[in-house]
């Protein structure tokens, strides 16, 4: 459990354990969904609150409560770090669970490998706001950091799972607006497919401990309410026009339902020719990032996201 | 929701409004408990894993995870702390329920109010651990503390509720092992009647929005397995003897059913001759210090409590 055990061991045996306990969190949510066809909203949101717990505390790194252009959010503060330079964080969830305090500890994790602050949004979760609620919060948090005086490239939107979509999305609604956009997107395993029809939600099935098409189905119901297209660009963005869209990194685990989410986005992202940066963690589940301070695998990849940044 | 709009204000409505925070949440876990009367230990462990939701996240403190004489926990680490004066957390939440997760701001700001630094244990819960095996972890982190070289008189044993009950039966079994006992001892809203007897049960039970006989029946039955007698005095302080022992500190709030523990406690002490402060919050739930961030009451009990660790 000590952070200096983990950070100093790099045997396989010791990477094999730390997967586990993302893994193991997520089969036993699977499991209590299974066998609680009756959770409240209540409880399935008190439960994935507890995605903080594969992530080991992140050591230096100091907290502030904040709003940001009326959105409520946490500021995760690196000793040292840049503090013109803003990650703009949403927190994945479905866009109904998660928050920001189920992602505090892998923000300031992101923060500190990239040496700059993040802020962790609360947005307006679904099914109470429907899209497009969460990605005009994002809008307005971006809005309200450019107006306090930093600069659009010096943000980058960030995010996991359906806060990846929101990460893209943001962008996209910037864009569509007219605005300057963020400098940098970054995505782990972003949700993007409302039509809920990737071929990875097959072939991956057996393997991916938390995700199944029918979860993604209950979702999708919650965030555009049995009205809204599924192919809506701002909903779905592996519909968008990515003309003129920022550099863009995303990560996926290669055992995930959700995987094809990332290739197809890779793929739609590179023909309207955006710098776009595709890795692939062998053999990870979803939002593998969740595991830093505690993979070595993850301390790697942030190394890879680092250096993609400074660039 | 902004840390400096609720320290900047101190009328009336907003400490009212503060309050709310706390008592809501009890409310609704309270309700969660009626309504599901097949709770499984790991949902109730979810929901009070919330705990932590009323309180404000301190800023300028920074975390580490660690390991201390085998026991895992969160060291609370305020800006300019003094790292030889050690607060030694135990969280609440009947022996069962809680973390130091669900602790780590409120013991974070108490460490800040006292210039110091906190370790919260995640000490073995009950049913899977019962009595003594939490006193044994707290004993075990003392001690190692101590082999490390912080002198016994700078720890100060402190918890809420179930773990406020630890605090002071920590410092007993030291003095009952001939060991130097810590400095000081602060219990917030103590639980220590495991006969489940007290008079403000009943009186106040309209006003306590979370605590019923029924459910502390249930955490009895937990950490004492139906076996070990209620009136085991390092289980129930209420019968212990408080011959020699550290300077004491209680808080309790006046409308809480556990009321009577602190005050029953703070008589037996004062029959013993110990140094004994006992502060009433008037109006206040179960461990109302969990509004600390959000609440000027709660600032000047802390501002209270430092003045009486500083003496």
């Amino acid at each position: 459990m000590t952070t200096n055990l983990v950070e100093q061991s790099g045997t396989a045996s010791v990477e094999a354990g730390s997967q586990d306990v993302l893994r193991n969190l997520y089969a036993d949510w699977a499991e209590i969904m299974a066998t609680t066809p009756d959770l409240t909203m209540r409880l399935f949101r008190s439960i994935f609150d507890e995605w903080h717990q594969p992530t080991v505390e992140p050591e230096g790194v100091m907290y502030r409560e904040d709003t940001v252009g009326g959105v409520p959010g946490i500021w995760c503060l690196p000793e040292g770090a840049d503090q013109s330079k803003v990650l703009l964080y949403t927190h994945g969830g479905g866009f109904a669970v998660g928050s920001a305090s189920s992602h505090r500890k892998l923000a300031a994790h992101v923060a500190k490998a990239l040496g700059s602050v993040s802020f962790v949004l609360d947005y307006r979760r679904a099914p109470e706001f429907q899209h497009p609620a969460q990605i005009e919060d994002g809008v307005a948090a971006f809005d309200a950091l450019v107006a306090s005086g930093i600069a659009p490239e010096d943000i980058t939107t960030i995010g996991d799972s359906a806060g990846g979509n929101l990460a893209i999305a943001i962008a996209l609604a910037l864009k569509e607006q007219g605005k300057r956009t963020p400098g940098r997107v970054i995505a782990f395993s972003p949700w993007l497919d409302m039509e809920n029809k990737g071929e990875t939600l097959v072939t991956n099935n057996d393997t991916d401990a938390l995700i199944t098409p029918e979860l993604l189905e209950g979702m999708i119901a919650g965030v555009l309410g049995g009205t809204i297209d599924p192919r809506t660009p701002l909903a779905n963005p592996l519909h968008a026009d990515f003309n003129d869209f920022p550099r863009l990194y995303i990560t996926a685990g290669s055992v995930e339902s959700l995987l094809d989410n990332a290739t197809r986005l890779e793929e739609r992202a590179k023909a309207a020719g955006v710098d776009v940066t595709l890795s692939i963690g062998e053999g990870q589940q979803h939002v593998y990032p969740f595991l830093a301070g505690r993979s070595a695998l993850v301390a790697q990849e942030f190394d890879k996201l680092a250096a993609w940044y400074r660039k």
